[in-house]
């Protein structure tokens, strides 16, 4: 039952980079265009050029919309758009269901860990999604069974072409708006987002590298790369990084992850260290996340002899209080970056 | 000789409004075009339209860049530029003297009290200016004594024309930009970002009220503007919204506030509120000064019958580490903002 709702795809045909493209021109208008910025400070410390593309300022505060967007609006053109939509999350994939099903018109159920904090069930909630809240995994499938049964599609928030095509749509913009870099830096949870990074830079700048950034204690994606198979947890990694708490990839991302040029592996006190640093430099809402992909570039640009160019996506921007007062328990900002 | 530094102006001739359009002309290829900002969401819970002025990203992460490049750029047209400045501040005006001096290559030197933060500091001293760190009130004026008597220009951070009208360029831009407000808030410290808001109000929005926000344990220039004269506080009051620990306004800025619409007094707990929200909608840093002007508007807000317009300015975005562990001791997210 678990691998059947978790990956929905049994045989893998690899899309081609033109997927993304045909994201982009589906989801275009309905999603913002986020800037490109960069910290001059920042780049003057560490003696390279740093770019952050800043899914803070997406719709929903997190690149996720793109993808779910992707995904009903290609249903929409084989005329195969579903009545009903149902998702499992706890994070940004659960506002992006809801929100893109209300664009569209049709229902959304999210279903929902109960002990998700109140400001994102509210959200959720407030962009339209039914929310059930489960106690356990078990009930969790029996209800999302339920619901398919009545007709429902469930999207996944990685192991669908669709969902990985419209998460490359942040590259593909960046890319298209000029950026270029030696490297592109992005989070690894389920590796839908650098599943479609990858794609897109085959597009458009297939010279450049694609890093991925994985918290060292969720570091299930990165053993995957080096072992060569699908390695999973038994229990949720709890590390700030919220975003990256998956317990495993699936077959499909596996796919496109085992392309990328390497896996960084990010201590927990970096991953911080790196979300004080850019909330301060950019005045911005940037999730552990996101900063974590920064910490991974960190890594990489400190191996660097040359001056080198890097794109970061900064995934979103999504922060509860209990999150907050997490980041901000220890003060980093008194250690100033340098390489 | 405290009141020789704090205020320069003995009389006081009412400058014309167009003094704004001047400074804009002066400063606005120097500093960031900052971006006119709105949350649907926050619109739809309260029921009125308001449009949020981010000088969080202007240059040095607040609008103090605006006043301090206006008073030096206009000391240089009148072929008047000292060689030196000399500036007292623990908060966002010695950043600005600080990297304006640098922008037209004069030395520069800021007194602050050694209990300051070190990344605030460190992010003065990496701008360009020397730093003085004094224990006393006294030995801080001593040094200030000391460096005008070599020459230095003192740059007071309100009782200034040339400060004000710079101030009042955020406004200015908003306003050219196209925003339409029946009413416009700003936080109140020493009343330079006020003064200069009223200035180009008259210039553009006459008859938009201006009104200003306070911190109720802070409320020297309430008491000013309700009882005709100026009130002063013997001690720094400790609110967490740090840019209006002023002890008192100037006869200059009094001038100007004392033709304001009124004044809003803030409890603490409601700016941290609205310091909550506004990071959490806007997915940006917003300064407890900053937030303290929209936890003003919805005071005014809830008095309103009919669909209002506001604008609200949100003065800076910089926050060190401490601040940050106080905004977040209490979790306010899963309060909705409603009227």
């Amino acid at each position: 039952m678990a691998k059947q709702l978790l990956s929905s795809n049994d045989e893998i045909i690899p899309m081609k980079p033109d997927a993304v493209l045909d994201a982009h021109r589906r989801i275009k208008a309905h999603i913002n265009r986020t800037p490109v910025v960069l910290s001059t400070m920042l780049n003057n410390w560490l003696g390279h050029e740093i770019m952050f593309k800043v899914e803070g300022f997406q719709k929903i505060g997190a690149f996720k919309i793109r993808g779910a967007l992707n995904v009903l609006l290609a249903l929409k053109e084989q005329n195969n758009l579903p009545k009903e939509v149902v998702a499992f999350s706890s994070g940004n994939h659960a506002q992006a269901v809801a929100l893109a099903s209300r664009m569209l018109g049709i229902k959304s159920t999210v279903i929902m860990p109960e002990f998700v904090s109140k400001v994102k069930q509210q959200a959720t909630r407030s962009y339209g999604a039914e929310l059930i809240l489960t106690k356990t995994r078990q009930e969790a499938e029996a209800r999302a069974s339920e619901i398919q049964a009545r007709g429902a599609r469930l999207i996944h928030p990685s192991a669908d072409d669709m969902i990985i095509a419209g998460q490359g749509t942040a590259c593909f913009e960046a890319l298209q708006d000029g950026v270029e870099a030696d490297a592109i830096f992005a989070a690894c949870g389920g590796g839908g987002l650098l599943s479609g990074t990858w794609m897109a830079a085959q597009l458009l700048a297939p010279k450049t590298k694609i890093f991925a950034a994985e918290p060292k204690m969720a570091n299930d994606a990165a053993q995957s790369f080096h072992t060569g198979k699908i390695v999973s947890f038994d229990q949720t990694p709890m590390t700030i990084a919220d975003g990256a708490r998956t317990l495993h990839i699936s077959e499909l991302t596996f796919h496109y992850l085992k392309q990328l040029a390497g896996f960084y592996e990010v201590e927990e006190e970096n991953i911080i260290y790196w979300t004080q640093w850019l909330q301060h430099l950019l005045k911005m809402n940037i999730e552990p996340t996101a900063a974590m992909a920064m910490a991974a570039a960190y890594q990489w640009l400190k191996t660097q002899k040359t001056k080198q160019r890097v794109l970061v996506i900064l995934s979103g921007g999504n922060i509860d209080a209990a999150t907050h007062r997490q980041i901000w328990a220890k003060d980093y900002l008194e250690q100033v970056p340098q390489i």
